[in-house]
């Protein structure tokens, strides 16, 4: 399948540069190494990079190099790569395998888990400012501006907090996909909305690619919850059923398997007729959204 | 004493405009609520408003209205307050008062202090890249880039990773300065510099609030390590000989009290001296460093 070996030579690119990134987090002298050394247990090694993907292949549709789009799609995952290390602490979800490995928390120490999650946090700002990552302030500063709402009390943040809320239990159908917006969606929006800021594109086109992501942010969600009802722990490297077991009504426990598989056909739908203004250009983010409803892991 | 007033004003500052700033995170609906109001519960009612007050008076230097400097200062103190959030988790110095209040963590729960903390930390970068912050786009991203490197695996965060590393115990004095100059120095240096940046200051200016910076909050530091030595619980709202009580070697420990508050004397005077250039202009600032070497809570 040619696609992925496509989002495999994005991930591999991913990987490098943010082994680079990383590699001067392990120099504060032998006392400060653990630190980022947990940094880099938390951010390099595994994941599919889905969401550097969607920002490097938006960029990409208005002329960007991959390479001129790689700091940002970094930054991003750095983001990513927090928000799993916070969410599997003991406090949180209180997972002990992701991606195959023990978390964070567990393979280093709690305390440690934490703050290097907020360091990643902050690197993110900090790549998003540095002037490598583009020439133009205006367009750093706005990139910083979207990533902060996009994770922060109106995006991620608020997403992961009501995912917590003892009244989720109650969640009609209609909050479940408000919260997953929330939580999972406003960073792939950040993906497809950057890659039009670095592209310095037309109004017309970002909303398109907000529209694109918004049905892709809903499709993996759903495809997760499928994954997460009827999967298997080896091959996702992590463990499954978990929603059922806390009593998390899942969109695919309110609305059934049959009829979360047909939703998410009418998502991936979506998500390819929001791409038609750009043609045969968009065809890897086509081919993305209709991979992650087909994923089995 | 005219000064403590001047601070107080400040703070009060500080105080009406964090409000303003996180009223709108309650809005998101009545499930979401709950996050906003931890975050304002750790932001709000309390604190001298310090780095605030620096990061101000620095700007006012280049002829900056405390106005124009306001939102910055806010950013900052959004990430100091998530800093204590963070610190005072029970699986980092796990401590139950706090501002002479019951910690975050212990007044909503453990889950929603991490949030709380993660989501005022991206607020400060919401606020430092927002237009409204500065009309230049330089300026903001310069800001950001300056309060990320503060803050992160080079600064705050690497100073608490050290804090917490168990070899501690065995810190020479150095090593315990070194430590403290990135806890809390960092943001103490952030604060001058910050405001050089909105002033436009000259590079020499720019390299003299540093060197201010830099004894301020060594100053700060020992004049905290003295009160946690020496001093009242109810007067500092929070427990004190903390630092004994967990074996942590602070300067005091390994000076004795009466090389400690030489010290700070020195530091004071090192303090005053970085300001020479600025002459009568940096009084408050002077004032600001004889302040903390004096307080008694």
């Amino acid at each position: 399948m040619a696609f992925l070996t496509e989002l495999e030579r994005v991930a591999d690119a991913v990987e490098g540069r943010l082994d680079r990134l990383l590699a001067q987090s392990l120099n504060p002298a032998p006392l400060g190494a653990k630190l980022g050394q947990a940094m880099r247990y938390a951010a390099l090694g595994g994941g599919k990079r889905l969401r550097p993907f969607l920002l490097i292949e938006s960029a990409r549709l208005f002329g960007v190099a991959e390479e001129e789009a790689l700091p940002a799609a970094c930054a991003l995952e750095c983001v990513h790569c927090y928000s799993l290390v916070h969410d599997d602490l003991p406090a949180m979800d209180d997972d002990a395998v992701r991606r195959g490995r023990p978390t964070l928390h567990i393979a280093f120490d709690e305390a440690t888990a934490i703050l290097a999650g907020d360091a990643l946090l902050t690197l993110a700002f900090e790549i998003l400012s540095d002037p490598s990552t583009h020439a133009d302030p205006a367009i750093r500063a706005e990139l910083v501006l979207l990533l902060a709402k996009a994770g922060g009390w109106q995006g991620m943040a608020l997403g992961q907090a009501l995912d917590l809320n003892p009244e989720r239990q109650g969640f009609s159908p209609s909050d479940v996909a408000d919260m997953q917006a929330l939580k999972t969606g406003a960073l792939f929006r950040f993906a497809c909305e950057a890659g039009a800021v670095l592209g310095r594109a037309p109004a017309a086109d970002r909303a398109a690619l907000r529209d694109y992501a918004a049905s892709f942010g809903q499709a993996f969600q759903l495809a997760d919850d499928l994954l997460d009802a009827q999967g298997d722990a080896a091959a996702l490297g992590k463990a499954v059923a978990k929603d059922a077991r806390r009593g998390k009504a899942t969109l695919v426990a309110l609305l059934g398997v049959e009829a979360a598989k047909a939703r998410l056909d009418a998502l991936v739908a979506e998500a390819e007729n929001a791409l038609a203004p750009f043609g045969d250009k968009a065809t890897k983010l086509a081919r993305a959204a209709r991979f992650i409803a087909e994923r089995r892991a």
